[in-house]
């Protein structure tokens, strides 16, 4: 039996000799990496976090005290030590662990996160409570150094050290570049920290330590930004932090159990808020995710010997778009893409190289991003801001207030639209078509195929004005689809002569639709109109549904404010008196593959079919 | 004739010799002192901004450089110089000059601008359009230190810092909080610096600098990081901004024509991001907004002697829901309130001072507030976040992703809801209502009625679970409403018997409707519905409305996606035969009184009489 199959609560862990501890970490990752190696999710940074993760259940008591993980993704061993252990091999599986935090889950799961940079705000609010009710409970706030771009972050950090509450704020920097040099002084230092009398001796190493040269150049302005500051809280009595209202804390080696152990303990001695700084390594302990530790950031199933993706390579929605785009690029000067972190994920890669002067990656910044966007547009731009649909949310306000108002051309490529598989609510893209649809002057397009793809960005970028949004879904076309030749039209009709019912539907969902009318073709004949530019909804389309018994919407999407919704109210307004039925989602989907999702929806095939071939009563009055 | 009324275009004021600018500054404070007296609008940061403004227009080319006004609301010297002076006295009135920048007003407007913290994105946006396409042009962002604690502006500063095009962000520091100590140092080192070749002198005054010691706390803690990382910049060779990639400069005092002529004259050599800290005094030139820079930030009508306001104070909303909160606060040791610099704005002031532990000022970062709200329900507190319905608009990731998701409790109590008058397209609050409903686990209350208002709020914190808003609008109760009994229910029924029609409205407009269907009740009897819980719709509502021939719905709020529409949509799924008119809010509405708006709109007692009274012709088929 392992050291950690005997953990089945976190205080098994604070049990544990220190010995024992290392062994425990030794078992984490061996079964962290066999099981991502299986059912695909986070790595690097789950490795990164272990003996984090250990320290932190080995000095603090949950669920009395509570941690907030920034994101996310990095919550593996914080489960594996929390009770699902044996159902960890489900993890990002339909019905299984989800690859988040998830309080529905585990009462060790302090907050709902998935979105990045709310760590520290939410931290914020959860030990304020605490000590407003006398609970003497610390709340902890683990973030990393790229969630730190987010301007929530900074709100948070400005706002959290304004309290006088227990709270710790750990920063995981994982980024390596604070010099070499300047580290060994840096631990030394921070071993002197954080004694809780630390600052005797403190003033002798700042002279010693101007003798040290600054680095180089990073990558990003504002990891050096950061890092200046983190080095800074070396160098100088009063860091960033500290001028913020949070004791700095560190560097402290974050693989480290018994400096990390110390650093923790001198933390909660502080009674205070506390900004400890964490050095990690991405994907420690595994050597293919060391050397290539962005490839093994998100990964699907892959060789725990060799480090090879067993996943099949395939053509998809993002990489599409990514050629398109670069294709639209070289034809026209004016085109320029942005994207907040997300250039791999929106196929993206290759614009980055081709174009380096017209792209820009403004980090975790979604609102940024729009506001640039609507500023490169009155420039004289054409803009496009690639992005996740869920994460897009986080800019409904810049996209109204900052572009709508003065339409200005944007167009957004909105990538992971309608169920996204394996990571549950928080990544679910169901609502940017409800709320761009709130926001006048917007046009949404929904393609359906590759082709449809490449047309309607093309048509966004040059027939539309406005906010021109193309959202269409992660992975590949769905089957059926590739005989469809699109028509360059705001919609499709598919007219059955001897059809009582339409059915409207949009996005790869036609494929559904495509497939359950044929199975009712002889018992419940129905035409199709495949929606295209799903809003505004095409005045044509009220006409010919209007026209028919029975109008069928099915929506991979929210149903409040969705299309189905509008097309409901418009066609009241029209005073159509057929029947209309709407089948959308109306609840968050956890964690589940899209077909499962699909099904626990009612939008697959089969439901369809049900509802396309079920008994169709009248149940109206007057 | 003064010398402001010689200036009719920007070129103008280039053409003005030193002495003359000095003349101009004095017309313009009196124009603007004079003006607001009458119309009301901001005082204290436009007198502030005076001699900024023309030393800009002096140093450069605009429409061809391009200006950002961070807010806006400092933009009223701006406008007195780009054509906009013969007008200025319809300043804020229906029809009239906008209190913001508005580029469909003048081609010397950039951007849109109403909400915070935007000014940084869009000017790095618009500046890299023009490095883009070889235009010249420098592009400026004015930005207050208040705007600086936006998380928005921090991901402007970190990404503007990247480029290397012609930038320049002006921060207007009005809070004179550093030292008088430092100032004349700084003052002596800023003129060295702007000087291109300032660096050689630079070093001598480390030493100098490092024996002036720190100065005391001041209010907030995020103002004492930024004027830290001011004073660092004068103290260090490499400051905050320099970090950044922002060469700075400063500070300079921004009522010292030439040192702000020199400053922007070396901001424009630099030839790259730069950023100039200027120090301005709120209310400069007229003693009493000197003397108290917060009553005259956003003002009504005054008497210019005196500085007395000629407005009469009068009870509202605001200061209802401020004194309920009190009263709910006294009783219940959980309830919290949180604001985002928005205190008196929504009749918080006595909360404020009453319940100091439970109030929570958050700086302008709406996006935190909600988040730490979400935090705080988990700690067990009963959070209520007071907002603009506008602002509330940054936040909305944070209610889906943050919130509701988890299912926890926060009270929105949302001012400014519906048309606000006098501020024109950025501040309307006609999208809560849209956004908050595309939102699971979302309760939206519309109190008529002070009473109502006060019973809401009550039942939103103790009777609502999830996300549970309150919406009521700006200044005080509608007529005729004061004999109106609230019931406590979700809505009101006021049935005609020989009525065919039902009339179905919420909040304020109920006031509207009444007299509406007095005016017709000879002609065209009407029943009337009014919402109280307008979302969810309560199911008895689509109950009675559907025993009636027809249904019509007034609503102050956006169309697209408002109750109305949801309402439309429900009704054809239940299939409803009657005839459903839905008039809603279709556009950005202008500068307008709120009588002038619901008329333009259609929703002011004649149009609704109109309506109820105009033939009612089947247009429907089959």
């Amino acid at each position: 039996m392992s050291i950690l199959e005997t953990i089945h609560t976190p205080q098994d862990v604070k049990n544990l000799s220190t010995e024992d501890l290392y062994t425990l970490c030794d078992d984490l990752r061996h079964t962290i990496v066999e099981t991502v190696s299986q059912n695909g999710g986070h790595l690097s940074s789950n490795l990164g976090v272990v003996e984090l993760t250990v320290a932190l259940h080995k000095m603090f008591s949950l669920p009395h005290d509570q941690i907030v993980w920034d994101v996310g993704h990095q919550c593996y061993c914080h489960k594996l030590l929390t009770g699902r252990q044996a159902d960890f091999s489900t993890l990002r599986q339909t019905g299984g662990i989800s690859g988040f935090p998830r309080p529905s889950e585990s009462e060790y799961d302090a907050f709902v996160v998935g979105h990045s940079s709310t760590s520290i705000s939410a931290a914020n609010g959860i030990a304020k409570a605490k000590a407003l009710s006398g609970d003497d409970g610390y709340t902890i706030a683990v973030i990393g150094d790229g969630a730190m771009t987010g301007g929530l972050a900074y709100e948070g950090l400005c706002n959290a050290g304004r309290s006088h509450d227990r709270l710790i704020v750990i920063l995981n920097d994982n980024q390596m570049s604070i010099s070499r040099n300047v580290g060994f002084m840096a631990r030394h230092l921070a071993k002197l920290r954080t004694r809780p009398r630390y600052v005797r001796a403190k003033r002798d190493f700042v002279t010693l330590l101007s003798a040290i040269p600054l680095i180089g150049e990073p990558l990003h302005r504002f990891f050096v930004w950061w890092k200046y500051r983190l080095k800074n809280a070396v160098y100088h009595s009063a860091s960033t932090f500290d001028d913020m209202g949070l004791h700095y804390l560190g560097p402290v080696d974050g693989h480290d159990l018994p400096a990390l152990m110390r650093a923790l303990q001198a933390a909660k001695e502080l009674d205070r808020p506390v900004l400890v700084h964490v050095e990690t390594v991405k994907g420690q302990g595994y050597t293919p995710a060391v050397e290539n530790p962005d490839k093994f950031h998100g990964i699907g199933t892959f060789d725990v010997k060799t480090g090879e993706s067993t996943a099949k390579a395939s053509p998809n929605f993002s990489t599409v778009a990514g050629d398109q785009l670069c294709k639209l690029a070289a034809e026209d000067q004016r085109i320029c893409v942005t994207t907040a972190a997300m250039t791999g994920g929106t196929g993206l890669s290759t614009f980055a190289r081709q174009f380096p002067k017209r792209f820009f990656d403004v980090g975790i910044a979604e609102e940024h991003a729009v506001t640039f966007a609507s500023g490169l547009a009155v420039g004289g731009s054409l803009p496009i801001f690639a992005v996740y649909a869920t994460f897009l949310q986080r800019a409904y306000d810049q996209l109204l207030n900052d572009t709508a108002i003065m339409n200005n051309h944007i167009v957004l490529a909105i990538d992971r639209a309608g169920l996204v598989p394996d990571d549950g609510e928080t990544h679910q893209g169901i609502f940017d078509v409800p709320f761009l649809s709130t926001i006048p002057h917007t046009t949404i397009f929904a393609p359906s195929t590759y082709d449809e793809l490449a047309i309607t960005l093309k048509q966004a970028v040059y027939e539309t004005d406005g906010i021109a949004a193309v959202r269409y879904p992660k992975g590949g076309q769905f089957p059926h689809l590739d005989l469809y030749k699109p028509d360059y039209k705001p919609f499709t009709y598919l007219r059955n002569p001897s059809a009582r019912t339409v059915v409207i539907t949009y996005g790869r969902l036609f494929s559904n639709v495509l497939q359950a009318a044929r199975e009712v073709q002889d018992t419940a004949p129905v035409s199709v109109i495949k929606l295209t530019q799903i809003h505004p909804i095409p005045q044509d389309v009220l006409r010919i549904a209007g026209g028919y018994r029975r109008i069928v919407f099915f929506e991979e999407g929210s149903r409040a404010g969705g299309i189905g919704q509008q097309l409901g109210a418009q066609l009241m307004e029209g005073r159509y008196r057929g029947n209309y039925e709407l089948h959308a989602i109306d609840r968050f989907v956890p964690t589940c593959s899209v077909e499962d999702g699909l099904r626990a929806c009612g939008l697959d095939v089969d439901s369809m079919v049900a509802v396309l071939t079920k008994e169709d009563k009248p149940r109206g009055r007057k």
